[in-house]
């Protein structure tokens, strides 16, 4: 008989395959304590076991640059900054040598003060390396203990993998042509293990509670990600049926695939801009295959992100040119350098804020380190010869931010200039609308700019006065409210009023109620994942942007979010 | 010869008297360690200087109460909590027995573990605790020590306070008829006793590093907190110099004394309502002096600090009706309970916040909390026939929390007028207006609130986010930005429109920049600082609404804040 078991589903989709269980050794030890005199052999044992780990993951690292890309090797770097960091290595040494504490137990130990300090400073980067610390200690625990922990990258038939969790280095190596989907007993919608799953495009269902428990290697498993069901050993009835959902859902994402050439046009004619948001030069490929016609925003943190230092003006010029090069002539729009709030730099020791999203983030920091925004800006203007970039600040508030950081932008156009660098001549220079002031004044931003870009994640934290990732307050991260829709409108307006264009990089760009109010207000561009590209071109192509104009101007009439919602319900079912 | 320092003046206006050295005994000790067997004794002599600090602080305690008021004693009600406090008893014991630590040794240790955690915590109010064990320690430690602390109660002829720096539980004792001012070593405008000498009115100066070395006892000192500067043994021309300017100042003062009982009237005959803001009953007899005409925010927070446990129905109803009865009819606006943010209530256990600034807080917390708010309603309810009560509910984001808002305070009028209560019919019910989204759809809100009261402080900060107490981005609080002239041109016209009025209980309502603005912009309640209210009325009677309702027009047309400025002050310098 099969066993249906509910979860929260964490990517959409459905995979039939057999379990592959991701399960672990026993790392448990009794040898807490050594004896007197034995402590230059304990610390051999724990250096041996920091050696073996950094060749392993050296191993994995490579293996996965190559199977599954350059970004999501990343995590391994950061993995052997650990096991190269004096303030890690040193307590554990102590602790062998001082309290006769053996290998393990101080790494434990040390593992744990870590952890601690890293889960108590409330910020998700940081939690972030939490998990690093757990993850990269679990295996030099195995090899101090001589046991071998799995190793996902070894899959080479289609499963799908149970496992308690999935450590970021587990999900690294996640080869999508074998892995079908994931089922976890622990985890949330947005646990790492979670978002990664969205990441990879692979059906997943978390937080099972005991899946483990009860699928065992031989069993088939059926993953349903939209419904968060998984059913172990499916009778052949399931099967069918959820062989007829999966059917389905290649049959839609077949048929969205017809559009991937097609413009972005609405029922009546109006054509708009269908654009995609990336993090790195390897989401290039999701960028074509999902047919989008630009790049609304390529964020440039990752570059910045994983390492020990600045990256160099020439790094950043490579990484520049290739999004440009291989957008071959479409628009490229590239946000400057946006760290602090929730994103960190270690290596510049940016310091601690009471409210980090009311504090000195993106522009406000690059304004305030010239040199690190100077040599940015240097790379992106070498690069601009090589496609059709478009420059963006973030978190602009006042005109005098975007005329100073624009000044240097100019300054270093005209150096390179003067040493013989050629130099795209027309670059549009715009802001991200991220924070109410902008949108409030944008028809005064509107005379100096050359396009806005909406950044609705912030402009509704910033409105509602409502930290985003918070979730006492999560109630009021509303897209739908009639007071974004009407800042949206003053930004669009102002825009066009001056012949600039305006368009939208947040998540609400690609959201399906959002889509017919902002096409209804105006918007130029969308930009959004580029996953969600394709339903939005079939969305839009089934609207009449005259309709939507009507809708666009009730819905700012409206006291709240639900009645906005049930007026897009009312125009987009009338259609 | 006299000797000239600067610092940072902290609180205006010149006072000259002979120097009070509020100088600290010798605290330091060799005893760190006990022979064992002492440990006994040692835990006697912790605990017999616990307990003498405690009857000296309750005796100090109960002669401020007297002497500066309630709200200034308080602070030593947090000083006992902390002597009877067991997490912090129990390690300093644990220390001399287990340790055999010396009782100040112990004492000291403890106390640096608890500053650390307080101090790490980011936050004001809980910094604020920091700074009471400190207090309190040194307190305990002189006891151990057999040593007296200053006690600046016994001042008893006029004097100015010379010192390191001074202590909550200084301030809070200093007598303004004696005290004429102050000057310490360290300390910057926002310091402890930088603000308690605002809000006591006393000349300080601050941080002038070496105040102590330079001036004894004996020596004659001038203060000038307007200047910043501290005048050590003038000569007689710069005691005639400085008593020539106290005397003008106040002269300035008897002359806006006159305007105690004269109406708030522009030059054109137009009457606006000057208000003041208050934090609790003490600040009464400074709203009646100042010749404010309403309470424009009464402050409830501070029914709810320095204390274990929430405050009763009775308690706050006996609060409310002293200031409804005091102010004789004249209009009260109470705000609910707003904490979260930066104010805490340890007791109430609210979970800590990546930014508390855009978390659960004010009207959101309460709304969740339905037991601890509708106490706080019935409270006011009750004590509404006793003068003329308004209520306002903070950080209101969407017609929905006012909605819920509203209906528990219906609920609870029902079931009070059940109960045979007497209620007030006819009780104005409104919202602060300091998120963005609230000024954006201010027409809905008009419909459903009797008023609007404008929180510039955090409608600044949010409209820029900007953390307002955040030193690096404190360029972007910019109270004229035309952004913010904008949102409160929104909320004014969309109050007149249905007939309601807006008043505006933010700083920027007492600005002399600003005051023409909101003049113009049709402001019609004005709530400030008591001490502000005779200043802007004399402003207010020397301008003209029209020409000023000109200058509003022109204002929010501008780009940024420094055009907003050069327009008043054309306009101002006009007249």
């Amino acid at each position: 008989m099969s066993n249906i078991l509910k979860g929260i589903g964490a990517s959409d989709g459905v995979a039939i395959a057999p379990v592959y269980s991701l399960e672990e050794p026993d790392l448990s030890f009794d040898s807490k304590q050594i004896e007197p005199g034995g402590e230059d052999a304990e610390v051999e044992r724990f250096k041996a076991a920091f050696n073996q780990s950094k060749v392993e993951i050296t191993r994995i690292r490579n293996h996965a640059e190559e199977s599954v890309g350059p970004e999501h090797a990343a995590i391994f770097d950061a993995h052997l900054l650990v096991l190269d960091d004096p303030e890690f290595l040193g307590p554990i040494e102590a602790h062998i040598r001082n309290d006769q504490k053996s290998a393990p137990q101080a790494l434990l130990e040390t593992r744990d003060q870590f952890v601690a300090v890293f889960e108590n400073m409330e910020n998700e980067y940081m939690k972030e390396r939490a998990a690093d610390i757990k993850d990269v200690s679990k295996r030099v625990l195995a090899h101090m203990l001589g046991k071998e922990l799995p190793d996902p990258s070894k899959i080479d038939t289609p499963v799908v993998i149970v496992a308690e969790d999935l450590t970021p280095s587990d999900t690294a190596q996640l080869d999508k042509n074998f892995v079908k989907g994931f089922v976890t007993n622990v985890g949330g919608r947005t646990s790492h293990s979670a978002i990664m799953s969205r990441s990879l495009e692979i059906p997943a269902v978390v937080g099972t509670k005991d899946i483990t428990a009860i699928a065992k290697v031989g069993d088939d498993i059926i993953v349903d990600g939209s419904a968060g069901e998984v059913i172990v050993n499916p009778t052949e009835d399931e099967v069918l049926v959820y062989k007829d959902k999966e059917a389905r859902v290649q049959e839609e994402k077949a048929e969205l695939q017809k559009l991937v050439d097609e413009p972005s046009e609405s029922m009546d004619g109006i054509t708009v801009e269908l654009a995609a948001n990336i993090g790195t030069p390897d989401d290039l490929e999701g960028v074509k295959s999902n047919g989008a016609e630009g790049i609304g925003l390529y964020r440039t943190e990752f570059l910045y992100m994983g390492r020990n230092e600045l990256p160099t003006e020439d790094e950043q010029y490579e990484a520049y040119k290739k999004v440009l090069k291989d957008m071959e002539g479409k628009p490229v729009v590239v946000r400057t350098l946006d760290v602090g709030g929730d994103k960190e730099l270690p290596y510049l020791d940016l310091p601690k804020e009471m409210n980090p999203f009311l504090g000195h983030r993106a522009v406000r920091m690059t304004l305030d380190n010239p040199e690190l925004f100077r040599t940015q800006l240097r790379a992106l203007l070498r690069a601009s010869q090589h496609g059709n970039l478009k420059i963006m600040f973030p978190m602009i508030a006042t005109i005098d931010e975007f005329n100073r950081a624009k000044a240097l932008l100019i300054e270093e156009k005209d150096k390179l200039v003067d040493e013989g660098e050629k130099i795209k001549e027309d670059i549009e220079v715009g802001i991200m609308v991220e924070i109410p002031s902008a949108a409030v004044i944008a028809d005064q931003f509107a005379k100096v700019v050359d396009f806005f870009s909406i950044g609705t994640n912030d402009l509704i934290q910033y409105t509602m006065a409502a930290d985003r990732m918070n979730e006492s307050v999560s109630y009021l991260y509303q897209p739908h409210h009639p007071a974004l829709l009407r800042l949206i409108k003053m930004v669009i307006d102002a825009a066009h009023k001056e012949g600039k264009w305006a368009g939208m990089c947040g998540e609400m760009a690609g959201d399906e109620q959002a889509v017919p109010l902002l096409l209804g207000l105006g918007l130029d561009e969308f930009s959004m994942s580029a996953s969600s590209v394709l339903k939005a071109r079939k969305q839009i192509s089934q609207l009449k942007k005259t309709d939507m104009e009507r809708l666009a101007a009730a819905a700012i009439e409206c006291k709240d979010s639900e009645e906005v919602l049930a007026l897009v319900e009312e125009y987009t079912d009338r259609i």
